[in-house]
């Protein structure tokens, strides 16, 4: 991972102390710590805030407040502003995934960048967003635009870490690696060898085929050495463990017992 | 936009009402709304979440509730857990991203797809997650990974419906579906029936390990319906048919034949 300056996050006039503490949370989920606030409803600080902020004490005690938006940015090189499409612009508007792009190139190259969320009820004032580099919009399904204020700084911030990340975690197995092909074909062979004395290939003539199948369909499972281990030994309980439990059992009524 | 079922969202002893309605806000907010609650901790319905889910009512009102993940599961085809990356698994393991690439492929084929989700506390049990077709993992932040239930919900439904709204061509699956989640169930139940019976769960208090370390490795494969009726008819063929013919062995001998 990167050593970047991850975005500041500023939440223009945020009502609820909840909120505030629920984005310092989702900050912290994400790597982000900066949190700046113009013009809180209820002042700085809110008790309720740490309340929701589930730890990342840290966010909320680094909280810095302004009386503008204009103030909060003032260090700031590139700021999105978190909005609905407006219906008309001549700014540009990006998907969070777009933005995090350029929000990351752009501190790689030492700028300083932000992303300002507006209030739970007003959003953002046009005059604010005029201040910005440009709009992000989440897509919401338009017949239900509502979305949480730390909902959106989580799409964000993920975007933002995924982006810085760029590792995604390997596509299938850590550990073991599948067992080689001769330990397949031994299980394979133990188990057909074992379905031929259980009356499973039947008519006979169909053994190749359903032998084939049963080896693809197994052979998707893509199984460690262990796991083929294992499986043997399931494969010797069912045919060899059982058969002798009823073999003990006809014994015993042949006798009479 | 393609006319696609989204995947159902499944919720595990979720714990507080407050949080189920933020997940059907969310949901909403990003075009799910397939919900079910697996065994929830007061009850259902809770008149808390309808306060928090601002307006999302039909995701609540369609709400089913179940007793076990593996109920919960049942009809659906591709399934993934979402929790912290597992120190160790044999189960493949995905960001959220990868995740909604292959279930976004997955239900335009037809499937009917799911995300898990674990309660607030204590996650998900390794029981549930075997049952699934794999993980997914949120890049979290490791120094504060405490991830909100609603967070958790919303990041991977946001990739979902971007991956929707870009509309990439599905890439089709080859042939058969995976079989449904309660015919692997009963798969899986009839072979560890046959497997007590031959003795293989040694000592008795591994079978529970033993048994989902099975589920797993059987689960990657991803059987079809017809490749659970081929491996019932294996599990059959070496239970019972080998069983006849020791047990027939056995009383000739006995008879002196």
């Amino acid at each position: 991972m990167t050593d970047l300056t991850p975005p500041a996050v500023i939440l223009d006039k945020p009502q609820m102390a909840d909120n505030i503490g629920s984005v310092a949370r989702v900050m912290a989920n994400f790597g982000l710590s900066d949190l700046r606030l113009v013009a809180p409803r209820d002042g700085w600080p809110q008790d309720r805030a740490w309340a929701t902020a589930s730890g990342a004490d840290w966010v909320l005690e680094g909280v810095r407040v302004f009386d503008t938006v204009a103030e909060a940015i003032a260090d700031l090189n590139t700021v999105f502003a978190t909005t609905a499409r407006p219906r008309e612009t001549r700014q540009p508007v990006r998907t969070p995934r777009e933005a995090s792009r350029v929000l990351y190139d752009d501190t790689a190259s030492g700028l300083k960048a932000g992303l300002l969320f507006g209030g739970e009820r007003a959003g953002l004032e046009t005059t604010d967003i005029a201040l910005t580099s440009g709009i992000v919009t989440i897509p919401i399904d338009p017949r239900h635009h509502s979305l949480n204020l730390a909902q959106a700084v989580a799409i964000n911030a993920y975007e933002w870490r995924t982006l810085v990340l760029d590792a995604p975690p390997p596509k299938f197995r850590q550990g073991e690696p599948p067992a080689s092909n001769d330990l397949l074909l031994g299980m394979y062979e133990h188990l057909e060898t074992e379905l031929d004395a259980g009356g499973f290939f039947h008519p006979p003539e169909k053994k190749r085929s359903m032998s084939q199948n049963l080896r693809v369909m197994l052979g998707r499972a893509a199984f460690t050495e262990q796991e083929v281990a294992t499986f043997r030994g399931v494969i010797h309980a069912l045919s060899k463990g059982r058969g002798r439990v009823l073999a003990k059992l006809a014994e015993k009524k042949a006798r009479g017992e």
